[in-house]
């Protein structure tokens, strides 16, 4: 018998196909993997092109020979400059789209990934997430921020050379209002952050559970939406990634490093997402929402059904796909 | 300067993202068109292998050669037996997974699609859709049904033979439920329908129809989430699709069939999903919503930022987009 499995915070429902499961190493990639060199002449993101791209925003170290850079996307979704003119007229309602769209190459390295680098690299590239999150929050016209990475043809990148994406935006995207309002209804019912209740409760489950460390626990969501989906949870309650110190930040870069390590070695080097879910501006410091990760794996193909109704069918339980994971040997 | 337009029904934004604008036939399938045949003696959906699939739901016409096969899904997502049992412990929250999931055959033959078929042959696969909608609706468990259809492989199926699908739920979908929601709103405030509101509009502005005959009009949304993206509205004011008539289900085979027809020849075959939006049981005869059709060409890929913040980026202008494809000739 299939079952359906509702996201508390979303009130979305999935369906956990168990007629459809399949095995676990049925998720992964079935090409030969590519090897890619460590420099590539034509790359835009390769050191000696650095002329090639926009004029850097950030980059890291301060001196020498960079390691992680950051400038704006050359063609950017949103514009850096102008006003913000919002018209609405009949069914006609729209903005001008003004905001922040950056590139954040994570190493000089063509070769290397996430999964690949070693931990203060990793954690460079947070450094770099956490200077720009705040520099665009700081801008007038924004009112949130999507820090996110496409990794793989299949989850919409077409630049190999390994970069994750900033974009500001001048209204609250419809995924992060619904987090907050669900979060809002929890809070008033019971009294606390839906968030904190969720990883008090998959810590003492267990089952879901894939990494942990002092700050932070990773676990397949109870209903994961596809197989492999994964969310990392802070453990000390904050609305804004902007908020995390020292320790965390390089306790987050140790945890992403060793998550994707497993995705990469466990489903040889999978597509996959991932996006920081941050409180916008005007609720940083509220109660009832926590910031988190959620990894998404590009396994499965969303189709008719999932655009019709928001339903997302798993043909994986959350608990194997977490074992599986578990499984996996990583350093 | 991009744009950003509002979806006015679910509130969600879409970023037109002019600066990185393209040429209509950017979109077009690159590969060379595969011709397929007739008949494939190992496709379980073509004549003579109809012992391999589950005993039939229904069959047109009545009598002699079949044209429309309609059987439950081998694999389905919900099982069409056993008892509703909800159970909410903690974070958990799940029920059985009871439901519907049909497969329906659109033609014998494997080489035709929707694009190709006939009216009076595409009116068939309607009528069918209209059958079994009302038969899933009349099963006790059932509270939605969704009906629709992948093309090609990036759409999410993985057999060629042309059929549509049919998967009805024991819950009302979140999708469904946002714009129930946001169509109630707009009664609230307006007293009338938001779908008849929009209708009227498209059809004074003209720029984004594409189609028009006297019972239904089909236009690029205003605020459409990908290039090419469709709306087929019928003109009569109903909540569900089970209330066309006679004369509308042919106008809809037409209409359908004459836009994928566009689809076909201006974008070579483009994946696509489409996808009927019809209320719940419950609302069936609610004046404030109301069913249409949603055409999805799969000719972009949705990565980070769109699952982050549920905004899409959309490459083109819905005005360009729906002038080229009413520039392309149909039969």
């Amino acid at each position: 018998m299939p079952e359906l499995r509702q996201n508390i915070i979303t009130r979305h429902w999935v369906i956990i196909a168990t007629e459809r499961a399949r095995r676990p190493d049925d998720f992964s990639r079935k090409e030969q993997r590519a090897s890619l060199p460590s420099h590539v002449p034509t790359c835009p993101f390769c050191p000696g092109n650095e002329e090639k791209t926009p004029a850097e925003t950030l980059r890291l170290p301060g001196q020498g020979t960079w390691r992680v850079r950051v400038f704006p996307n050359r063609f950017p979704a949103l514009a850096p400059t102008g006003a913000i003119v919002r018209t609405h007229a009949g069914i006609k309602r729209s903005m001008t789209g003004v905001g922040i769209h950056e590139v954040i190459v994570e190493t000089p390295d063509h070769g290397q990934t996430l999964a690949t680098m070693s931990n203060e690299e990793v954690e460079r590239v947070v450094e770099a997430y956490l200077q720009r999150h705040g520099a665009a929050l700081s801008a007038p016209a924004v009112e949130h921020v999507t820090i996110f990475k496409n990794h793989g043809a299949a989850a919409g990148t077409s630049l190999e050379h390994p970069h994750s994406q900033l974009i500001a935006t001048p209204i609250i995207p419809s995924e992060v209002r619904e987090r907050l309002e669900g979060a809002l209804q929890f809070y008033d019912d019971n009294g606390r952050c839906i968030f904190c209740f969720t990883l008090e409760q998959e810590a003492l489950d267990g089952v879901r559970v894939v990494e942990e460390n002092p700050h932070f626990i990773a676990f397949v969501p109870y209903a994961a939406l596809s197989p492999y989906h994964l969310w990392i949870f802070p453990k000390r309650h904050c609305a804004s990634f902007g908020c995390i110190g020292e320790a965390e930040k390089s306790a987050l870069a140790q945890i992403l490093r060793r998550l994707l390590a497993r995705l990469d070695r466990g489903l040889n080097n999978p597509n996959y997402n991932f996006v920081i879910r941050s409180a916008p501006k005007e609720s940083e410091a509220v109660r009832y929402y926590h910031w988190y990760v959620a990894v998404v794996p590009r396994v499965s193909q969303t189709a008719g059904f999932e655009l019709g109704s928001g339903m997302f069918i798993n043909a994986a339980l959350p608990e194997e796909s977490a074992r599986f994971l578990r499984e996996v040997k990583v350093d």
